[in-house]
């Protein structure tokens, strides 16, 4: 790449006494992954390479395609490049060996509709017209939270997922450019984290692992409506996020019987929904 | 909404003195937008309402769906709900006469591939193998940038477009929950400024607004590989980020001849690709 000044793996960075600089910087890695079902695309997606299975499983689930851990036979990533040769003058062995691709087998007799899959990324079966609307037409495909007076937690606990969360990043997160999700069970105590350049990807990957004892996600960045989809997609009760929630996640939540916690920058946070699980009296 | 122990529009706040208030909250709107050509739905994604024409002609342009402005006859928003029924109940005034659809009619002679749109937010024509097919895949549908050494920025002007961007956004802002994009010439003047919950969505409005005259583009969020096609798309030849790119948008903007600029926070930013529109000399 020598022709645009900059050699490859090379930047320049303008340091804050306006001086220059070349080194080397540690990018999120961005690459492509194509999700099977057996011998048929689903979707390809931009992700961060890693958990490609769990992202692949998380993917299925929260698109509605599958509903149940039992029905996936089994999950694969091919290891050696068997459609295409690689580009000329590649020469990263971590490359050759890896294919982006993840192939999911379905257990016998389990048929999927992989129609609504063509639109990943877009509100399948919404008609535009209003966000009830959609909110409607998610709440046809998952069932909204069932309460349990026993699901509740502390605003200790609370406040300590942000800080643990950002520990169990490691050392991705000095890229500044990753996002994170983990699921956390009422004490605390962290079930699965996960990172990815996409804020769905990583909440793709933490509920494709955790199909069981989900309690409380967190995610990094924003809640949007779809994280709240995905959410529930996986029957999580109590979704926080470091930053802001939409007018449509909040609405999503307050119907779907999930409590919503937004701006979760210890020692405050804001209650959007379902209050009756965080427990207010021990501050 | 008073089961879930919260008024609507209510949130509760915990307060950094560990006291918490009934408070209410700014947060950034978020609903479905339909997109079609004539009578046939392209897409359907969530977004914060609010330029939805440029949204539209912004998606259509960097999908590849069309090349030149010219191609569109008309886009229209229409006023009154006619597909459905409003909810029951709703009295908002505002919503009564917004419908989240957006109607493009094409000049006559004009026909287009719709088929690629139906897989939106994912990558058409990748086999998911590596990102170098990618690139390759996107390069077909769009031509790297000509070179013109007329194309340059000086350092005081590139660092003072992120705090005139956040400027400009407005009272949106506020909310935190909202990413922002501009494209600004080479002298630092603004062309258009526009926002929404999704980053992608807001590129889409300025490069959906900007068909003409776009220099630099400046985004609030992070510089993935969707990104930089999609500045590619509107033939954009600096894009500039407040926050990182990944790996493979790195990549493409090297072979896009595209300049791509990183953490942009002034008075340091990195240059990762293609420095000669960065004048170097008058830092």
């Amino acid at each position: 790449m020598k022709e645009d000044g900059i050699g490859s793996g090379q930047i320049i960075r303008r340091k804050t006494d306006g001086s220059f600089e070349y080194h080397h910087d540690d990018l999120t890695v961005e690459e492509p992954l194509e999700i099977r079902i057996a011998r048929k695309t689903l979707a390809t997606t931009m992700r961060t390479p890693g958990h490609d299975e769990e992202l692949a499983a998380g993917f299925l689930v929260s698109e509605g395609i599958l509903r149940d851990p039992r029905e996936i036979a089994n999950i694969s990533t091919p290891k050696r490049p068997h459609l295409h040769p690689l580009p000329e003058g590649e020469v990263d062995a971590q490359r050759q060996v890896r294919v982006n691709v993840v192939i999911v087998d379905l257990a016998q007799g389990v048929k999927v509709k992989t129609n609504s899959a063509q639109r990943f990324g877009t509100i399948s079966s919404s008609c535009g017209l209003c966000g009830k609307t959609s909110i409607d037409a998610i709440r046809q495909n998952f069932p909204a939270i069932v309460s349990d007076k026993n699901v509740r937690i502390d605003i200790e606990t609370l406040l300590s997922l942000p800080p643990l969360l950002r520990e169990l990043q490691g050392e991705f997160a000095r890229t500044g450019g990753i996002h994170a999700a983990g699921i956390f069970d009422l004490k605390g105590k962290p079930k699965v984290v996960r990172e990815d350049i996409g804020r769905h990807n990583a909440v793709d990957k933490t509920i494709g692992r955790a199909f069981l004892d989900r309690h409380v996600l967190l995610v990094s960045g924003r809640a949007s409506f779809e994280i709240m989809q995905k959410a529930l997609s996986a029957g999580i009760p109590i979704v926080a996020s470091v930053s802001a929630p939409s007018t449509l996640a909040m609405e999503f939540a307050r119907e779907s019987n999930q409590t919503l916690i937004g701006f979760l920058r210890p020692p405050s946070f804001n209650l959007y929904s379902h209050i009756e699980r965080v427990n207010l009296e021990h501050s």
